[in-house]
């Protein structure tokens, strides 16, 4: 007998994006990290919390937290459930759903933590390839019909956002669950959050780490109808979100105006950065997230990679099928678009404009 | 096709204890929490806190909070994985080593989260009966052999401590993996830790939710070597511990006198809430942690539960084989145990003494 299972054994684990060493000054556009800092409200609520109070367990289904999302939201709050961040939710409906005989599928490419997920439930994985067009391939999922399919939407890294109504329409031709994942849907202009209320089998996966600027902190949530909450919830920890970033988190929901401004900014961002890569000669995919994926003009995708690397900035390459001549980078500040550009030029990747 | 899996659609989830409502005022000795608030280094930590910084996703291996647990332990920082809460590790532990065909034992009474992540994985559960007096059933473990085997040392809810050398005869007979939850340790005469050093397939875990006052904030950590660890961290979360939880944890930790004057003091009380039950009929069970198990006088562990509660006292009890004549009742402050005793004897609970 071996310590684990052996799908375990036969895995790799998922490898999380480069971080600098501490105290390396670097322009960090490789994870799809918000360049704002939260919403003052944050550091406001930090300085009124109850440090006491941490002796005693959290609240198990962290009310405050999922009533500021249903708020926000327009939902009910029991419609909420809340995650150590969304892998969290990812990770229960994993166990919950997924397994031998009860494949999970999803586009590629696409967040590979679906697959590391797959890979732990030894499920069957399902690949479906998006169009050329790298538009979500949600005919083709219809056809899959797994336990348990994945749509991340905008998706990373292509950017690509599915429209509400197909998704609709994907989700009444499943037998299984549908999770949306929409880490990116604040930067997007159109969400697909009344999918739930027309599906039973749908959930829509949201995180407070882009949109409100805590991927520190680990807080994300789902948002179904009770009767697919009940099941997920048991494979849930019994407390998996502390007080603290609970607290936090609400107050962060809470400051619209704040994470109104910071979306803004980021979005005329993305704008500014498309057209000055464009005037480079790259090509510059569609995009709903904090990010944009564009092709690398002459396609040498780690190339680039390595020049900005070698000028401290720092942007993400996927070393997989159709993807070897791009590259993903965040959406930054206009002083990190500013560097990135510079130090494009500074490598002679792409035309001096 | 159900939503779920078979056996996720057959199991009950587990049902964490009851939480007071808010603004309620209750004598809370039900859920092992500790009665004083964490270290004031935990205060400092939060005030010096960047906020800004949560921006960015945290370091996926805790290093800072690993590094103060391997610091205080005397091991190296390699051979911890940190978790959110110790729930998080118990989770990460069935998920890599058990389900069908891969067992999972445990001596009864005990915390019943492992049979509910048996449960979740389709594992046969084998349940190994504690002896007469409740002493843990190490030899019998051996014989199952299990491919994965907890044993809760200080076990709750009993109180009983399993001896380091037993648990280092009993990782070497097992193939499978032997997991030591020390999630009381702190309170108890001796721990295991040094079984890791001499198995390696052993892992001992720890949390702060209860010597270091910090339930509410869900840290914990495994201790194994580093070929086990290895295979763990593949069903670990990308970013499973929040960087705002490990810096205060960190400090905590690293506050040595608060933490052994803290636990002075529950030591010291415990011996007096023993006496003082003892002295009302009560049979008092020998205990390592910060809780004791006790046999009601006249065997109404449910009536004496909700005499208490109808005084604002809430304690444990467990509707389960060889617990219905008893309590588990945790460790507050003096004037806690002075609430309980007047409830008590207010109740006519137990001989007035």
């Amino acid at each position: 007998m071996t310590y684990f299972r052996k799908n375990i054994e036969a895995m790799a684990g998922y490898v999380p994006g480069e971080q600098p060493e501490a105290g390396q000054r670097v322009v960090k556009l490789n994870q799809n990290e918000n360049p704002y800092p939260p919403s003052p409200a944050v550091v406001e609520a930090m300085k009124a919390f109850d440090a006491g109070g941490l002796r005693l367990y959290p609240d198990p289904m962290a009310t405050a937290l999922c009533k500021a999302a249903g708020e926000v939201l327009g939902v009910p709050s029991e419609w909420i459930l809340p995650g150590d961040g969304s892998d969290d939710l990812i990770m229960m409906l994993a166990r919950a759903a997924a397994g031998p005989g009860r494949p999970i599928a999803y586009p590629t490419p696409t967040f590979p933590f679906y697959r590391t997920q797959g890979q732990i439930e030894g499920a069957e994985l399902v690949e479906v390839p998006a169009a050329e067009d790298f538009s979500l391939p949600i005919g083709r999922l219809a056809e899959v019909n797994a336990a348990l399919t994945f749509v991340c939407s905008p998706n990373s890294p292509t950017g690509a956002v599915a429209d509400a109504d197909a998704l609709a329409e994907l989700a009444g031709r499943l037998s299984g669950i549908l999770v949306i994942d929409e880490a990116y849907v604040d930067f997007a202009d159109a969400d697909a959050l009344s999918v739930v209320g027309r599906c039973d089998n749908v959930i829509v996966l949201r995180t407070l780490s882009k949109g409100y600027c805590l991927a520190g902190l680990r807080l994300g949530f789902g948002i179904a109808r009770p009767p697919l909450l009940e099941g997920l919830v048991k494979t849930k920890a019994i407390y998996n979100v502390g007080a603290l970033p609970a607290a936090l988190g609400a107050a962060a929901m809470r400051d619209r105006a704040y994470h109104a401004e910071c979306v803004a900014r980021i979005r005329s961002e993305r704008a500014r950065l498309a057209a000055a890569l464009e005037a480079r000669g790259f090509v510059v995919w569609p995009s709903g997230g904090n990010f944009l994926m564009v092709t690398v003009p002459g396609g040498d995708g780690r190339g680039a990679l390595e020049a900005l690397k070698a000028r401290n900035v720092l942007v993400r390459y996927f070393q997989q099928d159709r993807l070897l001549d791009k590259l993903r980078i965040s959406v930054g500040r206009p002083v990190d678009t500013d560097a990135l550009l510079a130090a494009l030029d500074d490598a002679g990747v792409g035309n001096t404009p």
